[in-house]
C-alpha cells in the first residue's frame, strides 16, 4: 500500500513537471506567433491551454484523492498541498503564454510588437521560457542553488520589463496607442508568467528547507541540504 | 475532539471572510486614493496589505494542521483543500488592490485617472468591492443564486474594461502614452480583481455540488439545495 502511494505521489511531481514543459514551450512559441505574426502558430497555443487545464484538474483530483486515502502527515502532506498550489501556478502561466498568443491573433497580419522594441520581447519571452524550464529542473533536482538562479532571472526579467517601460514613456514614442496598451499587456504578461516560474521555485524551498520566504536567502540555501533532504517536520 | 475540529474548519471560514472584508475595504480605499490623488491614502492601502499576507499565511498552517491531525476525508477534506485555494484567490486579490494604490503613489501629486474616465473607473472600483462584499456573502450563506450574480457583475466588469479600451483607441486620446499605460494597467488589475472574487464564488459553488464549471451553470445552481447543503460524496 506504501510503495502505491509513493508512486501516486510521484506520478503527482511527474505532472507538474510536464505542465512545466508544456508552458515552457507554449511561452516560447506564443512568443515566436506574436514576433512573426504567425496566426496558425498563434491558434496553436491557445488551443492547447486546454491540455495544461486537463492536467491540473487531473492532479488536483488525485492530489484530494491521496489525501483521502492515505492521509499523509508530515513532510508527505506539505508535498501534497504544495504540489497543488505549484500546479496553480502552472495552470496561470499558462494562461499567460495563451494571453500573449491571443494579442498575436488580434493584430494579425500586423505583429503587435514595432520593430525597435522586437529584440527586448524577445529576449522576454525567451527569459521566461528558460525560468519555466528551470522552475522544471528545480521540481525534478530539488536543486536549491538552480532556485536561487531563478531569482537572479526574475531581477532580469524586472529589467527588461523597465526597458519596455522607459521606450513607452520616450517623448519619441510614435507608436500611437493602440501598440503602446499591447506592449504594456504584453510586457505585464511576461513579467507575471516569469512570477509564477519563480513561485514554483519558492515552493520547492519551502518544501525542502522548511522555510518559506518571500524571497529566497541566500543563508538559508546554503544552510539547506545539497541533496534536497527535507526535514522531519517543518511548518 | 470532533469539536476542536469543528470550531477549527469554522475558524478557517472565518478567516477566508476576513480577507475578503479586508481586500474588499482595500480596492475601494484603493479607488479613492486613486481618483481623489490621496497619498496617504494610498500608503495605507499600501501597507495593509501585510495583513491579508499574515492572514493567509496563519491560515495556510492552521489547515495543513487540521490535515494532519484530524484527516478529514469527503466533503470536509474538500472544505480544506478548496478554502486553502480561496486564500490563494484573496491574497492575490490583495495584491491587485495594493498594486492600484501604487500607480495612486507614482503618480501623486496628480490623479493617474484623466477626468474624462474617472466616470469609469469608479464604476469599476466600487463594482470590484461589490464583488469581493458578496464573495464574503457566498462564503458565510453558500448561497448559490447570489455565487451566480457574481458571473452577472462580472460581465458588467469585463463591459466596463471594453469602455476603457474604446477611451483608449479612440483617436481623441488626448493624454499621452503615460495615462494610456496607467489606465491600460489599472483597468487590468480591476479586471483581475474581479476574476479571483468570481473565482471564490465558484469555489463555494463547487463545494455545495460538488460540480466544478468553468462557469457557474444555472441548471446546477437551480438543482443544488438552496440551503448549501454539500452532497455527502463527490469529486
Amino acid at each position: 500500500m506504501r510503495d502505491a502511494y509513493h508512486e501516486e505521489l510521484d506520478s503527482i511531481g511527474d505532472s507538474l513537471v510536464e505542465m512545466a514543459r508544456l508552458v515552457g514551450s507554449a511561452i516560447g512559441r506564443a512568443t515566436t506567433a506574436m514576433l512573426d505574426a504567425d496566426l496558425k502558430l498563434a491558434e496553436s497555443v491557445i488551443a492547447a491551454d486546454e491540455k495544461v487545464d486537463d492536467l491540473q484538474r487531473d492532479l488536483e483530483t488525485r492530489a484530494i484523492q491521496l489525501l483521502a486515502r492515505q492521509q499523509p502527515v508530515a513532510t508527505d502532506l506539505r508535498i501534497v498541498v504544495t504540489s497543488l498550489r505549484m500546479s496553480a501556478d502552472l495552470e496561470r502561466s499558462g494562461d499567460l503564454a495563451q494571453h500573449v498568443a491571443k494579442v498575436a491573433r488580434l493584430r494579425f497580419p500586423e505583429s503587435p510588437v514595432p520593430r525597435d522594441l522586437q529584440a527586448t520581447l524577445l529576449e522576454m519571452g525567451q527569459l521566461a521560457q528558460r525560468l519555466m524550464a528551470k522552475a522544471a529542473e528545480v521540481i525534478i533536482t530539488k536543486d536549491i542553488d538552480l532556485a536561487m538562479q531563478l531569482e537572479q532571472d526574475d531581477d532580469a526579467m524586472d529589467l527588461l520589463h523597465r526597458t519596455l517601460f522607459q521606450h513607452l514613456m520616450d517623448d519619441r514614442w510614435k507608436h500611437g496607442i493602440e501598440t503602446a496598451v499591447d506592449v504594456t499587456l504584453l510586457g505585464r504578461y511576461y513579467e507575471r508568467f516569469a512570477d509564477h516560474a519563480v513561485s514554483v521555485a519558492r515552493r520547492v524551498v519551502y518544501l525542502v528547507t522548511g522555510d518559506y520566504a518571500d524571497e529566497i536567502d541566500p543563508a538559508v540555501a546554503a544552510a539547506a541540504d545539497k541533496d534536497g533532504t527535507a526535514p522531519v517536520e517543518g511548518r
